[in-house]
């Protein structure tokens, strides 16, 4: 699992930074990508990374703004373009449908893959396969604003094989009944209860991604034990009456929410264009100050987000 | 008058073009810029220029294929949010109002200047101010797709005056008596006839700018005489059969319009990404042995169109 930052900026694109999009990286354990947000030239960005866009199987939209939403049609065409085959959730709030099928309509684009939208009704419980579990929360935006917790499922223990043949367990069937948690004997009358050899469970990881808004409570229940929350930090941390007029976040509100959730790690982004060179520095240090493990990301920054 | 292209490729972007948009530089004459198409992260390109968004005043758009449109949205928004308050005309197929209303509406995008659209249902005479007269015609591309031929109307002869001084006019309100052809008589007798000193009309300019097309005859209704074509060159010129199902064209159309047409320059662009390095350069060659002044264009690159 790995994180990747299309675009850092706010609003409008700049040299520095694009508008909105990051990439979830699900490839060892869906062999999928997932986008969330899609800003103008979020496909040009990904031409100057290794994501395939057929790999991209799902996009959850946080918020209508067209920094956030004006490179989908541009990356769904093209997609179909490079030979994309496998279906397209889309996940966003009301209009994300109208938006998509006017633009291809209007541009008489026709996907070789279906799209399917989710215009999102219900918080909570939005997405669930085998692996994950996707929920979501309304934040304090102005316009309609989505945070996603992405849940990976816990991951099950695993057969101490090599103990269970020291003790002389013969390859075969056996080793199914022990996986299972039954109880064996074997022909020298020994009994060995299979939940004895199976290590514990690995936790699954959180990851917690907001879209733009004002500090606002919904956002902890996103939030709680995250491995990794990524927030908007438009502003810095005296900027806090700005931050709310614009319906934003400030440094110190990012850090306090990750702090007060016992999150991992911080990574900042949608950072205003007027923050470059040392006081970008001091966007992270103010946020440091309250949850150490706080980083400013720019655009491609990658990282790798480990199982604990 | 300069023309600078803001990006060369055709259909999807690549790393080395990004898709459809031309920036037309009416400083001196108008202090206006017009855009001609508008791709996708077209206001990304910009950002690499010097053309200031609130300068555009007039936008064309060829046809309303993704390549050519999806810029739009984000553009028409920055422009607004970097202080644009003079209205914009956009010209295009019917369909090109659906599509940006649409995304500034579902996106809350409130502009701060009006947009004036001109839905083309008539070829021919379709903008015409001081300077300038705009004719479009229909092309051959499967979707409406539309030329425009830019006319610059002739500039006034100047009046002589380092001439006239020297016969004894004293300067004041007779110079401006000349300058409307009209004759005046000297204290000294002498009578002049302000036409006698007024040097010839200039030409106004000729630029033809066409959007994705086979070979058809409106086009030369279009280019006839033009100081500057800019046409797309798609395909090679042995990929014939193949331009004209996709509905392009190859090197040796564009060449045979520009030559047929007795035109001073010839700009290809629209070029697919399969022709990189030395592809290129054929392309080029091939252009040339049928009209020398023909040149693949690449993005950013910008030239001055002189007057005769």
């Amino acid at each position: 699992m790995e994180i990747q930052f299309l675009g850092t900026g706010a609003g409008v694109p700049s040299k520095m930074r694009n508008v909105s999009s990051i990439a979830l990286k699900l490839l060892d354990e869906l062999n999928e990508v997932w986008m969330f947000d899609c800003g103008e030239a979020t496909q040009q960005q990904i031409l100057e990374t290794t994501i395939r866009p057929r790999k991209v199987k799902k996009i959850f939209i946080s918020h209508l703004h067209g920094d956030h939403i004006f490179g989908l049609p541009g990356f769904l065409s093209s997609r179909s373009f490079q030979g994309g085959e496998d279906e397209v959730m889309v996940f966003g709030p009301k209009g994300i449908k109208l938006f998509i099928e006017t633009s291809l309509k209007v541009s008489q684009s026709k996907l070789s893959y279906p799209i399917k939208y989710v215009e999102i009704e219900e918080t909570g419980l939005i997405f669930e396969n085998k692996k994950f579990k996707v929920y979501t929360e309304k934040l304090d935006h102005g316009i309609t604003s989505y945070g996603y917790r992405v849940v990976e499922k816990d991951l099950p223990g695993e057969l101490q094989a090599d103990k269970l043949r020291e003790l002389g367990v013969p390859n075969g069937p056996l080793f199914g009944k022990l996986k299972r948690g039954e109880t064996i004997q074997l022909e020298n009358g020994l009994e060995i209860n299979g939940k004895d050899y199976i290590s514990n469970p690995v936790k699954g990881r959180i990851v917690a991604i907001f879209g733009d808004t004002r500090a606002t409570p919904s956002e902890k229940i996103l939030a709680q034990d995250a491995d990794v929350i990524v927030h908007e930090s438009t502003f810095e941390a005296g900027e806090g009456r700005m931050a709310r007029r614009y319906f934003h976040s400030t440094t110190h509100d990012a850090a306090r929410l990750a702090k007060s959730c016992h999150a991992k790690q911080l990574y900042l982004t949608h950072i205003s264009s007027r923050y470059v060179g040392n006081s970008l520095k001091m966007l992270e240090a103010e946020a440091r100050e309250i949850f150490p493990n706080s980083k400013v990301v720019k655009d491609f920054d990658n990282f790798v987000i480990p199982l604990k």
